[in-house]
């Protein structure tokens, strides 16, 4: 049965658009928040402060840097630039009040016609970083989709950041607290997440509007197609933070990327610009910022329009060769960040690495 | 023993050379035809006629597009440009005139020193689309190449098309007789012509001249070389028009287009041209059209003064790790087509799709 | 335990720096080779002035031709251009002079900080070339970098030539002798330098300065990172001059570069320039001539301060999945030359194309 098409705030998300007050026509709407949303709101109003003088300025995001370059200061310098970029408050009123199955905290879920949509939208933690939290209410959202008529699934994200990776912060605060316990449950956490990218049988169209960092870069082979922004970009320094490879990143790398360019990304954090992961395939296209999410829902909207059956069996014809290798490989990565976290030796690398991190910024 | 070379029609086929009248010396090459040409070619002459008045415009071609083109219209603008373009009707006359091992109607087989040239010619689809029965043909050719004193293949094809796929019009007129027993027919003739390219031994080098379609462009990477002209262009828009991948692209787009690209070709009809086809890999050097075949002529050569033994044991040890894979992907991808057409479902889909394309246009 | 690091020559090996005296303030130098370098270096004045006449004037480079391009031609019209280019005598010098661990005659090995640096400088082969003596002494010192406390492997080369892959007037010479037996002893000489760069494991990053040919290209995809200079470039001519794949090229070339264009290079001897091979992957980044080597300095070193634990695990995660392929592979190759070299048949083709190089030349 299709369902109705509710209204879709990410089209008229740009910054073009931003004199449109539809959603915001009389001010009534911030009582109705109570009435949508429930359980993980009740702190929707003091986040939204808290994000509306500093949307994505991040005390961690100085954690992920190489040689050249520095998260922190990018995506500062990015901002600036954006002040007026209200997108993201704006979508996150609107779809949270449209919404009638939404119960989730950190991200938005949106069924369409034909598809479902899910948005990063991290309440808990800065430019869309993964805490064991987060990538749970992901695989519910991931869960939900799958039994579902929807036919295939878009994730992109709210803010000009699409996913930093692992919320470094919570890593090193519950690793501090006790490191048997949290190094098992954080690596679990990891695991479950990758492995429900791995089995969802449904193509996944992912959007990637701004950085993609660590796990949210690594994830990205996983997905079956992937368009970026121009303002996009990617980068996975795991060696560079003391951290072993995760998300698939390992084998996935190589096969997409070539083993030397794999390599450079996870050893070195070299950074790949929109277009260069469009030439070397992580990314199949980019577009322009401005009309970034009406290409993508053009384009979604069409694939929706096939066959629910041919989808899901080219789908299944593409990925049934690599299922059991990338579960294997998710395996011994999240085993190896398990010992690595677990061991007192590769704690003190990560930590002290950090802490020259916040000495030097 | 070396054969001694016939004249190569292909060499001087270009548009630059259509002045040259070595063929046409004298007007008494159409009578020969009926001399040199038995079985298949009774119907030569109408079928020419055919051609002649309109060369490439293909009923059928309509039921290609995707979201944003539309091949009918874009190969009729090509040829509109190309009216002078003669090399397709000089060609199929030299070639059958000059080769006493042609037995074929819809391809056309020159031994040529050192190597075979298999050209797809076809007298009884449009646009070289493939029929079980051109498959066969095919199939013939292959093994009787694989058993003779030649080192390579080249294939390559007469006309401004390489291959438009799979007849849509054959197939939908087979399917809607005899469901069950077309279904299984159909599909086996596509999975015993990819098997065909998947065993052959002999390096295989292939020369696209024009658009390369579905099961046309599929094929390619189970061929060793690949060289395109400027004017050709690739699509597989299988999930467009209602079907999975077939030719074992599933399996090999992802391989050397990464999963992102790969599936946008086989999930949204993503078109490439001959230039992004080789910065992604699936072809590996592109030509000027004026010169393409004498391009392709002057390398085929100079492989084919190569060891026949170092030729065959090179690509026996590129090809010996993929082999058994590629053959298991075929038999899947073949039974996923057939379990689609022996469907009412999935064949409602289908013709719905078609008859939609039909009254659109 | 970190070693103190000796003083670097490559970082001073540019054009740029070649007024830089440090090394030869009072011309005493020369005595001291006698003093620091023993065994395999007494040989060492008259191989210098050898190499001071003629440095890469190479009578079997014409042999490493295909269609298009001659070695021969290509290499000695790049060096005329660099007559001033002193970079490769100055560093032999000083790396012998200042290294106590140097007991090898055709490479120099340096034990830098936290890294192992190897650099091809062959005394008894031109061009780099590599005879079954040359490969063992690479085997022996990845083995000493394997066991000692360096945390990777820098690969390189002094001069102007990388690599210039198998040295076939070695090879003609000894299979003319006694084919069988040195079929054998060759390929296992091949095969097990090979198998050195697949077992090897921490993380190998290899500085292409100048062209790569055959086992010399072949190779690359087995180390971790390349990193090229722009004057670069990569060629595996193996059916051109009669010989089947070797290095794991078979296997690592069309996972990289596709089947078509993998299979180009194996077949056709297509040359690679250091932008192309960048473009299409088996290079991650190309850099500047004249900064070459400092920007490689710069990105080891930095590489050298990550964990080794992460560093060799990493590589673990990344190889695992590959090394039992690549190891069948390399076996194969290699009874597949050594078929060949044994073989009258093999070996006369292969004779016989070097036999009209030298006419043609």
């Amino acid at each position: 049965m299709p369902l109705k098409k509710p209204h879709n705030g990410l089209q008229n998300g740009d910054g073009s658009h931003e004199k449109d007050s539809r959603h915001f026509g009389n001010g009534s709407q911030q009582q109705n928040v109570d009435l949508n949303d429930h359980e993980g709101e009740q702190n929707l109003p003091s986040v939204l402060e808290v994000s509306n003088n500093s949307p994505v300025v991040n005390g961690i995001g100085s954690s992920l840097t190489n040689g050249s370059l520095n998260l922190h200061s990018t995506v500062k310098r990015k901002l600036d630039g954006e002040k007026d970029y209200v997108f993201d408050k704006r979508l996150r009123y609107s779809v949270r009040q449209n919404e009638s199955n939404c119960r989730f905290r950190d991200i938005v879920v949106r069924k369409e016609d034909g598809f479902t949509h899910i948005l990063l939208s991290s309440q808990t933690s800065e430019n869309n970083a993964l805490t064991p939290e987060i990538m749970k209410e992901v695989r519910r959202a991931l869960c939900n989709a799958s039994a579902d008529d929807s036919k295939l699934l878009l994730l992109s994200a709210v803010g000009s950041v699409f996913c930093s990776g692992l919320d470094y912060s919570y890593l090193i605060g519950r690793l501090s607290n006790d490191r048997r316990k949290e190094s098992t449950r954080i690596a679990e956490a990891i695991r479950d997440f990758v492995k429900a990218f791995i089995q969802f049988k449904k193509p996944i169209v992912v959007a990637i509007n701004g950085p993609a960092l660590g796990l949210g870069a690594s994830i990205l082979p996983l997905c079956d197609i992937v368009w970026a922004s121009e303002k996009a970009w990617f980068q996975t320094p795991y060696a560079t933070i003391r951290l072993t490879p995760a998300g698939c990143s390992s084998y996935t790398f190589p096969q997409i990327l070539g083993v030397a360019l794999a390599n450079e990304m996870l050893f070195c954090g070299r950074k790949l610009t929109a277009q260069e992961a469009c030439s070397r395939g992580l990314v199949s296209q980019v577009f322009w910022p401005t009309t970034f999410s009406q290409e993508v829902m053009l384009r979604v909207k069409e694939m929706a329009s096939c066959s629910a059956v041919v989808l899901e069996e080219s789908k299944c014809l593409v990925r049934s060769f690599l299922k059991s290798g990338l579960e294997e490989v998710n395996e011994k990565e999240c085993q190896m960040l398990k010992q690595l976290w677990s061991s007192s030796k590769g704690l003190d690398s990560l930590f002290s690495y950090l802490q020259d991190k916040i000495y030097e910024v």
